[in-house]
């Protein structure tokens, strides 16, 4: 049998948006060649990304929700190649519920793996950053300037990774989930979510192929050395 | 003018030492197909591993340097192709002014690079941990456990890597260095060296491959979410 081998590709890191490094850093182009499913935001952060079957949809917070140019520039997202290697119905499961028979069933507590959730939702709540402008703020001083959407009854995608604690400050740890309704109706950050019926897809990663952009002065120059940035991650993901 | 990339491998995290994941996960086989300059250490924390053009050294406790064997299994090592970015001389420095010197001069505090320093050096002073049994205690009990080498007036090369702040966790932030004296008579992790003239080489990294071992039940079922995790870490590696 073939050894499992799977990666998940990053660009940029949680820990760089902290202080405030919001500009977009990697073209959608140039991301897409590392994965066709994933999550990210854009330049500045204008929105919540949500990439499905190779379509970089983004979520903004005026509610719109349009699809991303190749040219666009991210400064922060994650995305993979699907091989999915666990699958199952899930029926009226809360957000919490459905993670934690995740976390008991599968043996990932220590790896990173991504979450694909497709079917019917009788409730969705999402939140939407707001766009930056310069001098950008903290990020956590940004997480207050949201948007939040909800929704009953709506069929759509969740897309995601879990990350653990060990990786904190390359990602948030645990679970950090996009969505996006078929109707595109709503989409963004999920704050909550209650499954009616839907099929979970799982793929452990056996490789984080961690990108970072070491062509950007304004990266390069910043002081990521930031006493508190575990207690500002929980925080601003919390 | 082709885009600067430049990747480095890592197979298991600093982390997971500190619980005590100390088997080897990954053959030295596997682990030369994605490196062949870089360090780590052998199974049961066996030694030190230096990692000089394509052959894997092991400085053990008792004094001895061998070759580690394709089919002999390492839990966590780092390695990459060399691609050298920068290059200079250094005479008359301590370990810490040529560290100095180093982030003071190149714009990489924020990302992974590695360090090699080839050349004579007129103090080194090496750690060498000791091979531990089953069952395994924690890092920090074991960071006592240590045999300690120093010679003057040596010519070898010195192979390591920076990681920064925000990496805590996959890595010990900071500078990382192991040491191999040209005539094997001294090796291991560096704790201090003075140089008197070497040539000293940089390579930046823009992607960090970190490579887990899922296919091993201990390192998926290991409690990882120790809450002084970065306190021990700094303890031990310190």
């Amino acid at each position: 049998m073939e050894k499992y081998e799977s990666k998940v590709f990053q660009h940029g890191t949680l820990g760089m948006l902290v202080p405030g490094l919001f500009n977009g850093t990697m073209t959608i182009e140039d991301l897409l060649k590392h994965g066709d499913w994933g999550i990210g935001t854009a330049s500045g952060l204008d929105g919540e990304m949500i990439v499905l079957d190779h379509t970089p949809y983004l979520a903004q917070s005026n509610g719109e929700i349009r699809v991303l140019k190749a040219e666009e520039k991210v400064p922060f997202a994650t995305v993979h190649f699907e091989q999915i290697k666990d699958k199952f119905t899930a029926r009226n499961l809360t957000k919490k519920e459905l993670e934690e028979h995740i976390l008991k069933t599968y043996p990932y507590k220590n790896v990173f793996f991504a979450v694909k959730i497709v079917g019917k939702f009788s409730a969705v709540k999402t939140r939407v950053v707001e766009k930056q402008t310069r001098p950008y703020k903290p990020l956590l001083a940004v997480a207050n300037e949201q948007a939040v959407f909800e929704k009953s009854d709506v069929s759509g995608t969740v897309i995601g990774y879990f990350a653990p604690k060990m990786f904190q400050g390359m990602a948030a740890p645990g679970f950090h989930l996009h969505f996006l309704a078929d109707d595109k109706s709503i989409g963004g950050h999920l704050l909550n979510f209650d499954v009616s019926e839907a099929t979970v897809y799982l793929q452990p990663f056996t490789t984080i192929d961690q990108h970072l952009p070491l062509d950007n002065q304004e990266f390069l120059d910043k002081d990521l050395d930031i006493a508190d940035m575990h207690d500002q991650i929980k925080k601003a993901e919390g």
